[in-house]
């Protein structure tokens, strides 16, 4: 059996509701999993070596539930548009460059890089329709020691010629092709999940088809989900005996249920939606910047989290600008705020609780028991050093806490591990 | 005659609209102020030196014409609160603490340390009512070469008694006393600006006496204006015979118009009001990141830029969780869209030009010709390395600039002019 103790100021959420801290306390390891976390350290484990993280914050790692892995060369660029036309404008063009495997090299090389000195530890991120890219982004990613899904994006229709399969057949093909090749590289970190792009770019044909490819091979989904008015109405459109925008999902078996499904955005869902999605136990990937960037509007987390939904946080480069998990919690709360202050007093803002409730335990339910330090779960963390963020009197660790998440930037991590092994510091 | 040479990625705004930029150009300073920007160097000024920032971007240094030094210790912390409660709960009991020299010190140590590694060049700084803590916070603006006012601070009603000034007399007297220390001390770079705290917290008689002061001494003022709903209906309150908040400054003959005059926030401005800041000049310092973190709301700051009034940014830390003028550029863009998508859609979001320009030369006006590279400018720049932002390819000078504002954190930055005066690098 491995052990392995940390020696740090230990943070967790035990729910969306509750946040523990210890100061200077311990962390213990076996084979991967918390064991516990104690303020005295056991007298069964003083014998055993610790890692010294004192007066350092030991938070669970972050899971990042919506990320787009070939987007992120134009972080922080082009946020003049809403999304359809930002669609059209920035995001196809670029992704259509990673037909090119010299291109995608390059670029997927600094994507990985930047993502493993993150607070990100787990990941369910889109990469493009090219099999050999994606294929290629994966093989990087299950270097980092990240734990990651990465799904070869599907689009057959609604979408420049540059980037669209040409028939459902075709895209489905491929599709299976690249899950084989998964298979045979036998990656421990890296999984894959379709990834239809939404329901504008893929045909009725096609979400069958992977709907046969869901259930042939046992695999999640990732999509998007009323993200924004123009969106949702042209759904409307092309679905037109859908009731809502979910049921273009479930329609096809789509939409969670028998198998599991990250929706990302949700910023307009109906209460029958949010219903289903319920139901269906359906994640939410709350995102934040990219719903403010490119002026979709605010998603109602603290109603989705009152009435059980669940919830994971997300960055959504590159309608985020920065792949921080730290600065989109920061987001998550001002958002949260200026929905409460302008569209709806009734939906109380989030507290600090919840914003790192769905940053770590929230979206760390995907990936099983991940996201906390709760006995039995893995073990995710990141090591954190503030003593650059100077305060002419002592701070409580919850206090330390909350100021690192507006304050921090990559200089202030120290270490970080996922699945009960180092991967940084 | 003294000339200094820059060469680099060079970026200024013309006007809130027009932003340009020239690859590699020459930045030319005479006695401080600038001479003008070139693709080639002019022969005339070819056997001079030449200080080669080759590959970096040169932007005019930023103004923050609203900050609270006494706030910065409890930056990101309490952030649960609206305006009124916050000011109760976590602003007043802080500010209390500067009656102690010495909290003072160690805390406007780490705040003059921080305002010179941000962004920002300029300043106008609210310090607390505390006579010799504000001296000791100008003291070390002072040396930092930094250009600044600082506002010691007059309060005589409706706050705890702990950090209120005990008659309207007591606190004219003691801003007087202030006055003629700071004249005393010389100061080149650090000078004095009136600061009632808001209507709330000032008696008429103390209005009174700071207007006595202003003409007596030739000071510009800064405040707070129309920030929150609450606070509105309570000024309403106060002061019955006014029709806007606004006019609570202006009954006083202090609000613009013969003396310069800064107002903090204006997000529920009324159009009277609007009509009056126009007339009269009044600086409106629009703290976006302040506004969502204390629930207040966003600020129509396209409308008032369109209308021609006079806008600058700013950082309102601790409203605001961080001291940098490039997140408080994000947050206004991320907020004006936010407002365009909720409120109103007549008023149209924020571009990166008018961000760019607050920030720069909407601000840097109240300092004089300030805050861009025409001719005859002050010399305020900053020197930004953004090697580390990575990209597969190359990027224009404006791209690379739009995403430096989303993605830059301290260490891109590499070096400050103020006033013609290398202050850091």
């Amino acid at each position: 059996m491995s052990v392995m103790i940390l020696k740090g100021c230990i943070c967790w959420s035990l729910n969306p509701d509750q946040l523990e801290t210890v100061e200077n306390g311990f962390l213990v390891v076996e084979n991967g999993l918390v064991e516990g976390v104690y303020r005295e350290l056991p007298e069964k484990f003083r014998t055993l070596p610790v890692t010294d993280y004192t007066d350092k914050l030991i938070l669970p790692g972050m899971t990042d539930l919506h990320i787009h892995a070939p987007q992120f060369p134009y972080r922080g660029l082009g946020m003049d548009l809403e999304l359809l036309a930002w669609l059209e404008a920035y995001a196809f063009p670029e992704e259509a460059k990673y037909a090119d495997i010299e291109y995608a090299d390059r670029a997927y090389e600094i994507f990985t890089e930047h993502l493993l000195h993150s607070e990100t530890t787990r990941a369910s991120i889109f990469a493009t329709l090219h099999v050999p890219a994606t294929l290629l982004l994966m093989d990087k990613l299950e270097k980092t020691g990240l734990i990651t899904y990465v799904g070869k994006v599907n689009m057959d229709r609604n979408s420049p010629e540059i980037l669209t399969e040409s028939s459902a057949q075709k895209s489905a093909k491929a599709t299976e092709q690249w899950i084989r090749q998964v298979r045979e590289r036998g990656y421990q970190r890296t999984k894959p999940i379709l990834t239809p792009r939404f329901t504008p770019s893929c045909s009725d044909e096609l979400m069958y088809r992977l709907r046969d490819l869901q259930l042939q091979y046992d695999l999640p989904l990732q999509s998007h989900l009323s993200e924004n008015r123009g969106e949702v109405a042209w759904v409307k459109e092309l679905c037109p005996d859908t009731s809502f925008y979910g049921e273009a999902y479930e329609q096809f078996g789509l939409f969670g249920g028998d198998h599991p499904c990250i929706m990302a955005h949700c910023v307009y869902s109906s209460e029958e939606e949010e219903e289903l999605m319920k139901k269906n136990g359906v994640f939410i990937a709350h995102s934040p910047e990219s719903n403010m960037n490119v002026a979709s509007g605010i998603a109602p987390i603290s109603r989705y989290l009152d009435h059980g939904l669940k919830v994971g946080l997300a960055t959504d480069v590159a309608g985020g600008s920065h792949e921080s998990m730290f600065r989109a919690m920061q987001h998550a709360l001002q958002a949260s705020k200026l929905r409460w202050r302008l569209v709806d007093e009734t939906i109380r803002p989030l507290t600090f609780e919840r914003a790192f409730y769905i940053a770590t335990m929230g979206g760390g339910e995907f990936f099983g028991k991940v996201g906390s330090f709760m006995p039995g779960y893995a073990f995710d963390a990141l090591v954190m050093d503030d003593a650059n963020l100077k305060h002419p009197q002592p701070l409580t660790v919850r206090e330390r806490l909350e100021r690192l998440i507006y304050l921090a930037d990559r200089t202030n991590l120290q270490a970080k591990y996922a699945d009960g092994k180092k991967i940084l510091g």
